[in-house]
């Protein structure tokens, strides 16, 4: 059985909306994702806010209530049939956020058991086929086939395989062999 | 650089010690290592202790303290000049533990970075030339070379390349180009 490892943030999670929305709020703002075309927050926020951007993932609730990528779920609990899923999310950055991850992940996604959840750092010490990942650097540190999943902040980077959401995600496994 | 995968619990860190004093405290006990030759705690306590001695690893504590095994920082320093390290440890079973398991590793081994954390359920997911471990199950699952550290659990286990300390770690890789 081929094995398919899914980063979490800005793939299973909409981790972006849950940072713009804090960002907005604090800062009596009104960034959107269509701002962010090609860059991510950092490069976007004042040489001032960056501490706060920071401080914003560090706190203890900010990965416990994330929403769900559209079809995530589906896609997901669909391709468990026929291949092995693991989740490899870069959680050592945040450590505040270990513990949420695995709570959001048993809330959201139960069929998938904690053995197969890897909090990691770089993605290079993932022995896997595939990685879906929305970071051209992890990607690259990758072994096997990667996926850039699409984000504002990757639509300038070519070079990959790229799947703009998880009907195309569905839709490039569907003619892979399990 | 070839690349070194590293287990936590009886291997740089003392679990054992640390869940017999907890068992032998609450139940007024004295187990020693000695006791355990060939099996591990849960097949020597009672049934009606099997709840308690699960417990002891859900304390947010558990983990905080554990001594370092003789020669895991000395040994894991100088590899760390040769090799590449990475930290592999099976957090997704006690969730509770995987902050306290993080600030051990930043406090003891700070010559190691996050990025080479991995917190992880099964081994095979591993993409590296060596795994130091007491599980013989996590390396039969691991691809590359398994070093098999000795534990009282697994003194009985055959057919793995054993080493008896970090000393015998030290001689082994001595041995192996980097």
């Amino acid at each position: 059985m081929q094995r398919i490892c899914v980063d979490m943030d800005e793939v299973m999670a909409d981790t972006l909306a849950e940072h713009l929305r804090r960002y907005n709020q604090a800062f009596d703002e009104d960034v959107t994702p269509d701002d962010l075309a090609g860059k991510g927050l950092w490069e976007v926020a004042p040489a001032d806010r960056q501490a706060q951007l920071r401080a914003f993932l560090d706190a203890e609730d900010f990965f416990e209530d994330l929403d769900l990528m559209p079809g995530a779920q589906e896609v997901l609990k669909d391709l468990s049939t026929r291949f092995e899923i693991f989740i490899a999310t870069q959680a050592m950055v945040v450590p505040n956020s270990l513990g949420s991850k695995y709570r959001w992940l048993q809330r959201h996604f139960a069929f998938i058991p904690p053995t197969h959840y890897v909090f990691c750092g770089t993605k290079s010490i993932l022995r896997a086929d595939y990685l879906i990942d929305d970071m051209p650097r992890n990607l690259q540190r990758f072994e096997g086939h990667g996926l850039l999943f699409t984000a504002p902040h990757n639509v300038t980077a070519t070079g990959f395989t790229r799947v703009d959401n998880w009907q195309q995600v569905a839709d490039f496994f569907a003619g892979v062999h399990s």
